[in-house]
């Protein structure tokens, strides 16, 4: 990359966080970046017409207050509780920025972005290795001096920590924040999500998004639920670098996606019905598949690695995810779609590993 | 404001900025926030549609490869040469964070943001006073050891600096960035637009809007200009927070906008009208019209103060602008909206003063 004599030494060191490929040169069925199979809900459809369009002459609203008032009524917080990002990606790093002051604890194996949201904030990491299958060990992060973020349901591995887990960490880690990025948490058939939890610790901060089981991804809208003073931390983060940061249709359309329970609900149901078959026959082809209470598996076998996997799939025109991190490097994470991607999915998989 | 007392020590001191109210308790004429009073461009009403809000289950394009490629078009360069933000706001903050190592020097009147992008950026301000006729005096920046930004039109005064101005502020700077803010650009009668020598100085970051001239201020969509190694450098800090900064239906809305340029030009053009009209009706009951090159005008009297016709203005329906900055507390900033609104607005002034 090329980089200008002008550029700020501060930032010189910084290896930018990879988005996963959204290659034009076909069409491919995409199990890559855990998109939804299914079109937003129907209100979402309805409200993104061309009246809205027309009030975009007029800027967004700075306090969000429609959007705030919508997610507090879903999850019974008050507006206060709620701070609303473009994406959860800047919900994540508005938190780095305004609870990282004494480092950043997380794992070796967790979202990509972590250390790149510690690196351009200039934020000293903690990172504390997963188990050798996988998992958080909450201990490790008992009484560390710096707060912390996990992802719940973890990715790439789709493993979960217990309510239990998360007031432990609030409990032992009284003057840092605990960040629970929770982007798939509806997916989870264990009930695991601490929102509820932000009641009872001042110091949990939860993060989540509409662009996995609300299917607006492209919206680009997340949000934090947490004690009021630490949202109002985010804000002035936010009316600091961006105060229109959501624009009106992606706010217009969230209002509807979050009014949608039932079927933001039945679409997790299908995902999680297609999610155990996946597993379920990739285990039948001798796969070894984490158990995932996401809306993707993360999966490998000793018949072909995982670079030879997803490049054999890429040639297929199917899009997977593969990780060139050392100990990852032997597996596929294949987001879960529609029952027709999953069968097509394991098709050309049994044909490669076959061949 | 509450503050948590988890917050980073680093951000303690920040007073955000204050984006003009958007009171909600009745409706108001709202010639306060520099909005288009035009709807935008007829492609961008048809784009936002139904079938694009199925697509939001997908990832938006963090590359942006169609917009670029719009924007190149329009300005005669390369798809290189052109960073988008989500709004021109984002577009200077990141400009701020990789350009400020050595501090950032701008006007002690201009847009209220750059002090609050310094100081969340930890960068040394550089407050140069415009003259009493309310003018930069580019000599002022000529060697100064740091990166600069000038809004021109500047604001809230409305008034510019010519290309060779801007010419020698980049030749009296050859190690640092001279960023020009060309928010409003579009309604200068003078051909002040610096985009043009962005081919000649390796070191000119021209930042626009689709906020104004483009009625798309609801959309959020900002962009710079300028030497691919300055745009990467703006790439590495994007990705490194928010790849997928703009989101689809905004980028799609963008797309049409910048293509339809005869639209845009017939709305400057009544702007430009409007904007003789209101300054000469104001300056008939006595006003001080400060010759604005802008949509908007900055305007006093001595028959009442700013303060005071802000909020006479504001009981009768009409929302201006007024700062409390010491230098320019007498003035009013009145966004220039429709014909019927001037007309409106003229007619209520001359009632207040007369009263």
């Amino acid at each position: 990359m090329v980089m200008s004599s002008f550029f700020n030494e501060n930032f010189k060191h910084l290896t930018p966080y990879t988005p996963g490929e959204q290659p034009q040169d076909k069409r491919y069925v995409k199990l890559n970046t855990n998109e939804s199979p299914f079109p937003p809900a129907p209100g979402v459809l309805k409200v993104v017409n061309e009246a809205e369009a027309k009030n975009l002459r007029l800027y967004s609203d700075p306090e969000l207050k429609p959007l705030k008032a919508a997610i507090a009524e879903t999850f019974s917080v008050e507006p206060a509780n709620v701070f609303i990002g473009n994406g959860s990606d800047e919900c994540l790093n508005f938190a780095f920025m305004a609870f990282g002051g004494d480092g950043m604890a997380y794992p070796d194996i967790s979202y990509g972005f972590y250390p790149v949201f510690a690196a351009v904030n200039h934020i000293e990491s903690d990172v504390k290795p997963l188990t050798t299958d996988f998992r958080i060990k909450v201990e490790d992060y008992f009484g560390i001096g710096k707060s912390l973020v996990l992802a719940n349901p973890n990715a790439p591995t789709g493993l979960t920590i217990s309510r239990t887990d998360v007031a432990a960490l609030c409990e032992k880690n009284p003057s840092h924040v605990v960040i629970i990025d929770e982007a798939y948490v509806d997916f989870s058939e264990e009930p695991v999500s601490a929102v509820g939890l932000t009641k009872t610790y001042k110091n949990l901060l939860v993060v989540q998004t509409f662009s996995k089981s609300r299917s607006l991804a492209g919206a680009r809208v997340g949000f934090a639920i947490g004690d009021a003073a630490l949202i109002q931390d985010l804000e002035t983060i936010k009316f600091s670098t961006n105060p229109y940061n959501v624009n009106r249709l992606s706010m217009a359309a969230a209002v509807e996606a979050i009014k949608d329970q039932a079927y933001t609900f039945s679409n997790v149901k299908k995902i999680q019905e297609n999610r155990k078959y996946t597993t379920e026959a990739l285990e039948t082809l001798g796969f070894m598949v984490l158990p995932s209470q996401a809306n993707f598996i993360f999966v490998r076998t000793n018949k072909i690695d995982g670079g030879s996997l997803y490049r054999r799939l890429k040639e297929e025109g199917v899009l997977v995810r593969h990780f060139e991190s050392e100990r990852i490097r032997d597996f596929v994470r294949i987001t879960i779609g529609s029952r027709e991607d999953m069968e097509m999915l394991v098709a050309k998989i049994k044909g490669i590993i076959s061949a």
